[in-house]
């Protein structure tokens, strides 16, 4: 085998990408797991779809800022493909296609990584993580209030408190810009200047398209109502929009929807922003995005999608989803100090004292495993005190000590490493006395 | 928002990709669970490295085959770089790099999906995923073993039955051509031939090389040996490479680590076979493959690979792994007809009976899933009669029904929709109900 070593550059991740060593890893399973547990208790089931997909699909109605950052590539067959940005694109080609003959309403979880090309920061990375749940067949405001709740629920297992779920409608806007005729591709544009906190921009673009001063003012109003309070919010909108019959619907649906949260047992807390709005082209109704005081950047988002199976080749199908991010729900974590708990295994290290007692370490290792006790066998041949030098070094607490004397009387050594203690124990018994 | 529907092909899954619906997603996570318990149990701990790497890495000794069908592009900032098709390239560049210091042995573990483009069939696509363990630091044959009795303890927890470890050590090929002076280049064409089966070619590529008569000898009657008795092959192969002393070593070395397996209590069966290799060209040691009889395609395979840390720029490391195929032991529980255990928890519909009831419906299904319930809202406004033949169409046992009535008095009715009989419970009583 050559020995050239590998150029150093190669040996670094690429930009963007990141190695999860054991703790980290522990934290993202943790959160995963969790994602999944909340998934099993609210009915959601989980599908797979694949990080490769075609590149229309994926860019059909991902916004053009995303589509700017997605992986695209040829394949070896010449296909036009990219890597997901996010989810929901493959869930409407799923249910618009393999699962037409699911019986309504279908929930879905999905989870697994995602790839975009934006500038790495903290809590951005180009390959991060998403815990995603879609609620497909329901317009009913009960539908959007569950995938709040279960956004909130996942965020309160987890141990995050003080979390805000920042909260409107898109339809109060896209209604008035509905009724002024500004065309669907202009009122995306609008939308992604709101999504980048650029009003002004965004209402002079509107001005341009030659909207009523009405409409204008109504825009100005509207993008300076922001509060916790529902009541309050929710009036102050009702006068701005009083003249906009849909965008009166959208603000009462608004209402319904946060009103079967806020009385649900949660510990969540709202804060209304009417112009707020997502980077993601296909919301038509309720959209959020959730928050803790340490990061300013969104643990999570989602809203009401009614046309995106619809465009994929599916019957009309109203649907709702969130996408939490795994990975700025582990900074979350961090900064709030909250840590997945301990695992529930006893660990062990078991030590042969020489080479012809190293078949016998072998098999009481695969025993203690069956037994549930993490069992890490001294495979290296170290002398006996090298070993147990090691277990401290690990924090190992119990180490097993195969030698001939006590084995053919059928007996180990058990030693404490924490107590410096140690007794003969049969082979039997060991699972009983470290479990203990 | 434009009515035009996505071109049906981009509609599909591109080829060679996957979509896993809920029951065979399922399958799946059941599995990764259990890699990912005997990963704790045996004490690998987790990494999660990312699918993008640079494409140098990757190539660097996978092989040519792999190598023509990795998937590589160049990014949006022009860096050529590809997606993993293994993971054992990953690992090396993390322990040579980020940890160095990490007592050894190391042990790793990794489970995620990878990307090759094969031809599509039955168990293979073009992304796959794996289950990856590796025990880093040890050149022991208990280390060897131990990866070996890991690999078959997974197929046995999932309840796999007469699975066969197919075994070879490289290292007696290798250090016969290595005496006869056949480059390192020539060595991995050879190993190819081997592993794609063409043994008539292999040999006529090393006559080429003009190696000694004595050695062509060697290796026509080494292709020729294979059995599943240990002491009978051993014995045969002994013969075979009495003049080759450091084949001889590598001999006593495979004799060694499935002795250890066999005495270890696993129900391993073993099949020697000295023309087998594998398309990797890393391995330097002990290999193998893990086969049950109703697939003619491996369900796992690994070996040793001594070199490839230090190729990698890290300190000499020997070390030993394996790649456990997620997709092929899925199949594999489909022929033996195994399933992953029922989901622990009890599942109920909650049904409010009109729209007033709805807020009361959000809140009881809740504190349902705080029990450990699974709780599903009837989220579609349907009345009472079908939302329960969505119950019976579902599967769903327990329906809670929320009326006015009841409520007034703290109740719901709990109807058992297979003994079609129905009571009124206190909302606190429902969980001890449902649950038993």
């Amino acid at each position: 085998m050559r020995l050239t070593c590998l150029n150093r550059i190669f040996r670094k991740t690429v930009r963007g990408m990141r190695d999860l060593l054991p703790k980290e890893a522990e934290k993202l399973r943790f959160i995963e797991g969790t994602a999944r547990k909340l998934a099993r208790l609210y009915g959601y089931e989980e599908v797979i779809t694949p990080v490769i997909e075609h590149y229309e699909l994926l860019a059909a109605k991902i916004g053009e800022e995303n589509r700017k950052r997605m992986y695209v590539f040829d394949d070896l067959g010449g296909r036009k493909v990219a890597l997901r940005p996010e989810f929901t694109a493959s869930i409407a080609r799923l249910v618009s296609t393999k699962m037409v003959s699911f019986p309504k309403p279908i929930r879905l979880f999905s989870v697994g990584s995602l790839y975009r090309y934006d500038e790495p920061q903290l809590g951005r990375y180009r390959e991060f993580w998403q815990a995603n749940y879609e609620l497909i067949g329901s317009n009913k405001p009960e539908a959007d209030a569950e995938i709040l709740a279960l956004s909130c629920d996942v965020l309160e297992t987890l141990g995050l408190k003080n979390y805000v779920i920042k909260i409107n409608h898109i339809g109060i806007l896209r209604n008035i810009l509905g009724r002024e005729k500004v065309s669907e591709e202009k009122q995306n544009t609008i939308m992604q200047l709101l999504d980048k906190k650029e009003w002004d921009k965004a209402l002079r673009l509107t001005e341009e398209t030659g909207v009523s001063n009405k409409c204008l003012e109504t825009l100005k109003r509207l993008f300076e109502i922001k509060g916790d309070k529902r009541e309050t919010v929710i009036k102050m909108l009702s006068e701005a929009v009083e003249e906009y019959p849909e965008a009166s619907d959208s603000l009462n649906n608004l209402n319904e929807i946060v009103s079967l949260v806020e009385n649900s047992g949660l510990n969540v807390k709202f804060h209304f922003e009417a112009g707020f709005a997502r980077g993601l082209e296909y919301y038509t109704g309720m959209i959020f995005e959730a928050y803790v005081p340490e990061l300013n950047i969104a643990v999570g988002g989602g809203g009401r999608y009614d046309k995106l199976i619809e465009l994929f080749g599916g019957e009309s199908t109203p649907a709702v989803g969130v996408a939490l991010g795994l990975d700025r729900i582990m900074l979350a974590m961090d900064k709030q100090a909250v840590s997945p708990p301990e695992p529930p295994e006893s660990r062990v290290l078991v030590v042969p004292v020489d080479e012809d007692m190293i078949a016998e370490a072998f098999k009481i290792s695969l025993a203690l495993r069956k037994s549930g006790i993490r069992a890490e066998l001294e495979a290296m041949r170290r002398g006996l005190s090298r070993a147990l030098s090691d277990a401290n070094r690990r924090g190992i607490i119990h180490v097993v000590i195969v030698g001939r004397k006590e084995l053919s009387e059928g007996k180990v050594v058990l030693r404490n490493m924490l107590e410096k203690t140690q007794e003969e124990v049969k082979i039997e018994d060991l699972p009983n006395k470290i479990g203990s």
